[in-house]
């Protein structure tokens, strides 16, 4: 998934890394939700789909944007965690949100139906 | 190109109309290397293509945030141009360009060949 560079322009490089519909979506749930698990993500209002998150996990773990590791000591399973890089994508994803809160009409922050562990950066501005 | 609602959350709502690898480049090449007509471009360094470059200056016109008028009263050529709702993607932009000079090793503004009409934002930070 991850496209072959195009120029030196950070903005088409960071478009060559992470520049499709989804990679930003599990981000957020990592940064803003806490999710950590893959059903997790897949629980999300978009709906994605199995073998794409499976795909963007692998491309954000090689990327060193997320790191992975066994659920517990006796599971296969795993977590997912944003490194400090993955980490550092927040004001890309504030300056997201401010402007589709503030240009798309139909745009919200479901308040109600946030986990308690919520980050506030997602929320209203 | 614009892809139906996901959900209400901001940032799906902006991916679902702005998140390709092709959207933002030709902001950005509006927004701060002043290119206004369609061969210019088609000469930015990722090497777009006609049809690619056709279909979103149509989305982008569709969406508001960006302009097209007659280059002259004689041609038929377009000029196309940021609306504000357009210009107000410039912290995202930003935002984007901190993170991959930052973050991508390979990244830089090109300084020598940006025309002397470049906007300062797009630079090293």
């Amino acid at each position: 998934m991850s496209q072959p560079r195009r120029s030196f322009c950070p903005i088409a490089r960071t478009l060559d890394l992470i520049g499709d519909r989804w990679t930003l979506l599990i981000i957020r749930d990592m940064m803003f939700l806490g999710k950590q698990r893959f059903e997790e993500f897949l629980e999300s209002p978009e709906g994605i789909s199995t073998n794409i998150l499976t795909n963007r996990l692998k491309l954000l773990d090689e990327l060193g944007l997320v790191q992975k590791q066994p659920y517990s000591s006796h599971s296969r399973r795993m977590n997912y965690q944003l490194t400090d890089k993955g980490k550092s994508l927040r004001p890309v994803l504030k300056a997201i949100i401010a402007w589709g809160l503030g240009q798309i009409a139909d745009t919200q922050i479901p308040q109600g139906q946030l986990p308690d562990t919520h980050d506030p950066d997602y929320r209203f501005q």
